[in-house]
């Protein structure tokens, strides 16, 4: 509907496009203007003004960002970008091709921000912040500085909190607008500012940037240097795009994927397949073990091939017990409910967790490998004393590898199911063969 | 530290607690008064006052949240109920056993907004909304609407944004404090609010709630009734908890589990074995039919049972191929960057992706079992081919089966992993046996 309001505006009255944009929401504006052909685009551009635009492309995803600033010139190019929140223009040119965003930076004024932003590593604080914030000094007064915060409000990311730096730009104390307006004119800044400040140093990665936003309901989170000078603040929707991200990466890694942020759709065939190719190669190699167990019991097989029968089974439960507390684990980590120095309570915890759910399942499966299935009491036996143990060792190996890659600074997501269930499958196949040699008498 | 300053003062100075609380953050007193034991809580708190108890018991979580209610008196929870966020105190009073709660809520004055807010589905907007918020009237001047807000800024949850109410309470605009700061003493509320508020109404899924707040950056959206009468607001700090919340659902759910957002430490043996034993019954009884399918296949084993060595990397891998689908599916329709009506779109393009992967994998496998593991050609070709049919098949139903789901309004993170695996299993053993059976003619 907006989008056809656009094209009618455009056939009709070009310059009247303005009155449309001031009625609607940037995120919905964007999605128009991604589904306009190009030449409708270039015909629109240059009836808006950069600043008007710039609130709506920082909405455009990826996909939406590259075929944009592709079309138009560089010029326009670092028109738009220049109007634009800071921390989306990072993101932005950090999309294009080495080429583009060298030929757009380069041509970018020498005193912009954006040179700074750039050199921060990616997933870092100073990557994710922006630098529109409004200061005050400790030495002036209520009056005088919101005088200051009327006069720059418009260019700021938010005017909710007021940082009071010190002449060297040093952060000494934060105030809400809310505190200012309800002060008393004549008050000294210094006088009623908070000291004790949250802040991170521009190096900090965002995952723990979104921890302290989560530990104290923040809404804004000031970035400061070696120095404590104070280089930008970070806000509250770019911490829930964080957030989506760093579970997103870790629900990929889960799942053997190297991670993506870019969405599936806007994700080419080929990326898709490298994403997935390289853990499924691993994976696979790593089962070959298990085959090898097979391989070394082949004599023992051919005697009982009914015992085959079970190996699925045995192997889907245990790699889906194995899951279940890699997860657990992994998640808590995560979001730092766990902590790696928890490692024996979790260990005595899923020992009687495991202990309950898989005698739970044996009993179960014995009824039915008995009763249903009709096989003798002792290949039942053998069956269901292999699950229970199965269902025991996967949730402690389950549980142990995310901790143990904390240790040692791995991401622990990467211990997840598809690993554990290889692990586990080579362990159910040796607790099998044991116990059907003890109990069937091979 | 914060602790042992409490622990001090407590013995020596009890009455100057408060000078401590007004200095470190509520987060950080929350966790120091966890670790204080009952006989330290009881007599902390008759010497801090409610209000700012308050502040520190709203970050408290479920276990801790629930012992303190336990130890005080019905009149002292009443107490410090009425003065937490609406939003915190309604989810503490859900933690609590019928009985607690209702005790407590009987005490509570009949005019408390936590009756109305008690009363809304678990997980919808009216639950996460807080009743603090602050409203204006369009024929208001923009004057008269500061002195408003001044005065009831203290008992507010935000006061950046002011909403515009008619006189029935519903709601006609919207102004940001920053509007307000800017606009001119003597401008009429009306002229200067925006009337296309982003709004909610009060029955809505906290998950849709997020999605709002991540397409429009917001700070806070306001929840109205059916009559469009303002009933609260929600805040962007809430949503980061709602964001953790319904990822780890998600995971939870994708690992085979009834999810539940009590952290891991905090949940009892026996609730995390019934979270956990219901999905691995499910799926250990549905994982016998994959038994079945081999025991029809008993005698064809019987005679190749080295085939039988080749089952667990071609189930894994199988599992592995159809969790990343899934996961990828399931991942884009919560954070609703695919729709159901894409699937055909998806189809196609995981189509060309297992292509690509499962023809890869084969060609690696095919070297290995032939080179390596020293098999005759035809059996690594049977192997092969299976592998790659099976990438094939495990990637259209891993992504057809959560997009399915969605279809028929069950959540698609049902759809991962551990069910794909079971299916996939059955279908790799057909394709296995059917490849094997006609190259190697039996």
């Amino acid at each position: 509907m907006l989008r056809e309001r656009l094209e009618q505006m455009l056939a009709a009255n070009p310059q009247e496009l303005h009155t449309i944009f001031d009625g609607a929401m940037p995120a919905d504006l964007a999605d128009a203007l991604a589904s306009l052909t190009d030449d409708e685009l270039l015909a629109l551009i240059p009836n808006i003004s950069p600043a008007m635009l710039a609130t709506v492309v920082q909405e455009f995803d990826e996909a939406q960002a590259v075929r944009l600033l592709n079309l138009i010139s560089t010029d326009q190019a670092v028109q738009l970008i220049t109007e634009m929140s800071a921390d989306d223009a990072v993101d932005m040119l950090q999309w294009l091709t080495d080429d583009l965003r060298t030929r757009i930076v380069q041509a970018l004024p020498a005193d912009s921000p954006l040179h700074e932003l750039l050199e921060y590593a990616e997933e870092s604080s100073g990557a994710i912040m922006t630098t529109e914030f409004l200061t005050v000094r400790p030495e002036w007064n209520v009056d005088k500085a919101l005088k200051v915060i009327r006069a720059g409000a418009e260019q700021a990311e938010t005017i909710y909190y007021t940082y009071v730096v010190d002449r060297r730009g040093r952060l000494v104390g934060v105030l809400s607008l809310r505190e200012l307006v309800l002060a008393q004119a004549t008050a000294l800044v210094s006088s009623i500012m908070r000291t004790n400040v949250i802040k991170v140093t521009d190096d900090e990665n965002q995952e723990q940037v979104a921890a302290i936003f989560r530990r104290y309901d923040l809404m804004a989170l000031p970035v400061v240097d070696e120095h404590g000078v104070l280089k930008g603040i970070v806000t509250s929707d770019d911490i829930l795009d964080v957030v989506d991200e760093e579970a997103t990466e870790d629900i990929q890694l889960m799942a053997a994927m190297q991670p993506s942020d870019t969405p599936y759709l806007h994700t080419s065939v080929f990326k898709l397949a490298k994403q997935r190719f390289g853990w499924l190669l691993i994976l696979m190699i790593s089962a070959t073990f298990t085959g090898q167990i097979m391989r070394h019991f082949e004599d023992f097989l051919a005697q009982l091939v009914y015992l085959t029968v079970f190996i699925p089974m045995l192997m889907d439960t245990g790699g889906n017990a194995g899951s279940q507390s890699s997860t657990l684990i992994i998640r808590g980590l995560a979001l730092g409910e766990i902590q790696s120095k928890d490692w024996w309570k979790i260990v005595r915890k899923e020992l009687l967790v495991s202990a309950l759910v898989g005698f739970g399942l044996a009993t179960v499966n014995f009824g039915r490998v008995l009763l249903v299935e009709r096989y003798p009491a002792n290949v039942a036996l053998v069956v269901s004393l292999t699950l229970a143990v199965t269902v025991m060792l996967a949730k402690i190996v389950g549980s142990c590898l995310p901790i143990l890659a904390q240790l040692v600074n791995i991401d622990p997501a990467i211990m997840a199911g598809p690993l554990i269930t290889t692990i586990v499958d080579a362990l159910v196949l040796l607790a099998y063969f044991s116990i059907a040699g003890a109990i069937l008498g091979l």
